[in-house]
């Protein structure tokens, strides 16, 4: 049904298997650092209209991997899709972030959500899925995400971005099974949504838990970690004879490596904070890791970003298991010739470290 | 000059001695949570004017006390004292935040900042510190404080709060020396700032490192800990032959606590990420530790505080060096009796711990 892939680093790399060179991918490579990305998203109008038109989602989708020899393509679209067709209106203001129109905050709020159907309620983001792959044709893998339960009902209790928390973690402590009813209702929905990417095209998967480092070790465990392990026993990780790897990204997770790895998960996603050469000794063997350039970093000459690129690869050492990406979305304002600087170093300088192995 | 200390379970606890329980303070305790708090504010206009009256920062550092059965008291100013001393001209504008009408972002700005005398640019906070010092009246110890430098350049260098730091990463990474030379600066100006606290009456001194958690590793290290390691090389560590215990404080530092207690520091303090008993086992017995449990679990009922206090008291375990604070400052919403039930909590619930020391 699908082209044969060709450039299967990634794949490779999140099995633990050799490759020739470090596959290098990075977190929101189609987005506004590109000009032909703001092209789109002014002839699509809002944001949410873009995710919501296939051709589009996947017009932006390929647009880096135009520019920039990447190993993978992620599918273009946003962690709060899921809220949104449980009926809670997202909108975003310019500037201000993700907002709902109703919250779920509430017991009759929170019984009242529906178990959205992938298809029927989210055939957008399948027909993206579908066409991304087709388009693709096999060049590099695709990537499918969800945000984390506990990173989407952040937005839905707060109604949307926040700094203090100060409304989910009231719910926390004063009514954590209403909490717990919620966070379930999501497992379930994501597990839908993330079986549905992967049956239209989706060949590995990225949990984003963008927020899960807001909380204290033992509520990150019972409320962020504990929900994310079910998904991972709850949707395929084989799919038409494929191995489906999985990749768990706590952003602030640096202290909690050790349990995410435990998962069952197949890759670590690590942020800027976390030294890739500790996070290994510290994890083992058994996970690749993913990560963990600071996207800041790509403000540096194209000398500094090298140096930069070196220092995680020798962090990393000799071995099998990683896939170099930024510990954290690119930023706006970012010169695209660096980005080309980026993935050339990152190709170039792990050829010898790969040889090695 | 001044009366001997009553209360000094807190200097103790900072010194690994024995304490017959465990001291606590909050960080932000004078604060918007407090209604007579937000009478005095009101009455002073706006939030720089209650610093610059030493009247009213005095009155609004011991109004927790007089609630509550605090073992510390801490000097109500901000952080941002220094670079508006330096003629950046600091305001606040509701709900938005610190702002500075001038940017120290070029070399010429760097290069022209004043090194402010404590006694007489910062007069009015000296003057504090000596007015809540005689206040007191030896019943709990002062502490002063002062922002890290990395912490200060980051608002001298964006203008204000941020949550992506672009300017300032963008000058580390482009222009080091340059940052390097503001940071410099900024140590010295700490170094004579917090001489004059306590010079003028401070027993103990808080630095707050708010953004040293958003570096890699060895940006913290170069960017923000040799600063901190220089301020603490450079201040009275010893004054009227009373030790001057100094807690460093990296919000979003967990990984680094190795590196945070190596630089000769009395107590490190601990956001609420971390688990207190991996702390200790990971730094050992050689400095104190301070914290750590989430702001938010104030939210809770009584009954739920006090089990999060004994959760950490478990987990800090039995031996000295334990002073209890918050991983974070009190959120404004928070319901004062429910602090009540905290303090109380900490001292009723580690009678049992310090029994068996």
């Amino acid at each position: 049904m699908f082209s044969k892939i060709q450039n299967d680093r990634y794949l490779r790399a999140l099995r633990r298997q050799p490759v020739d060179r470090t596959p290098v991918w990075m977190m929101r490579q189609a987005g506004r650092y590109l000009p032909e990305y703001r092209a789109v998203r002014q002839q699509a109008g809002d944001f949410m209209q873009l995710c919501r038109s296939s051709e589009l989602a996947c017009e932006v989708t390929l647009q880096p991997l135009q520019r920039f020899p990447l190993d993978a393509a992620i599918l273009f679209s946003d962690i709060l899709t899921i809220p949104d067709a449980m009926g809670l209106g997202l909108y975003f203001e310019t500037g201000e972030g993700p907002k709902f129109e109703r919250l779920a905050d509430t017991p009759a709020a929170i019984a009242a959500l529906p178990l959205p159907d992938p298809v029927d309620d989210l055939g957008y983001v399948m027909d993206a899925v579908k066409l991304i792959r087709h388009e693709l044709g096999g060049r590099v893998p695709l990537i499918g995400f969800t945000g984390s339960p506990w990173t989407l009902a952040t937005y839905m209790v707060e109604g949307g971005a926040t700094k203090s928390f100060t409304k989910i973690k009231k719910m926390m402590f004063s009514e954590p099974a209403l909490l717990h009813q919620l966070l379930e209702k999501l497992t379930q929905a994501v597990v839908l949504y993330v079986n549905a990417q992967i049956e239209h095209g989706a060949q590995s998967i990225m949990i984003f838990d963008t927020w899960g480092g807001v909380l204290t070790e033992p509520c990150y465990q019972a409320f962020s970690l504990a929900y994310m392990q079910k998904i991972l026993a709850g949707i395929h990780r084989e799919y038409n004879g494929e191995h489906i790897p999985v990749t768990l990204f706590t952003k602030g997770g640096g202290l909690w490596l050790e349990q995410i790895a435990a998962t069952g998960c197949d890759g670590v996603g690590l942020d800027w904070t976390v030294n890739i050469g500790s996070a290994r000794r510290r994890i083992g063997q058994h996970v690749a890791l993913q990560g963990n350039m600071d996207p800041a970093t790509l403000y540096a000459s194209p000398a500094q970003i090298e140096a930069a690129v070196q220092t995680i690869l020798k962090d990393f050492g000799s071995g099998p298991g990683h896939v170099f990406n930024l510990g954290h979305g690119i930023h706006p304002d970012v010169d695209p010739e660096h980005v080309h600087a980026f993935i050339e170093a990152v190709h170039r300088c792990s050829q010898q470290v790969c040889v090695e192995r």
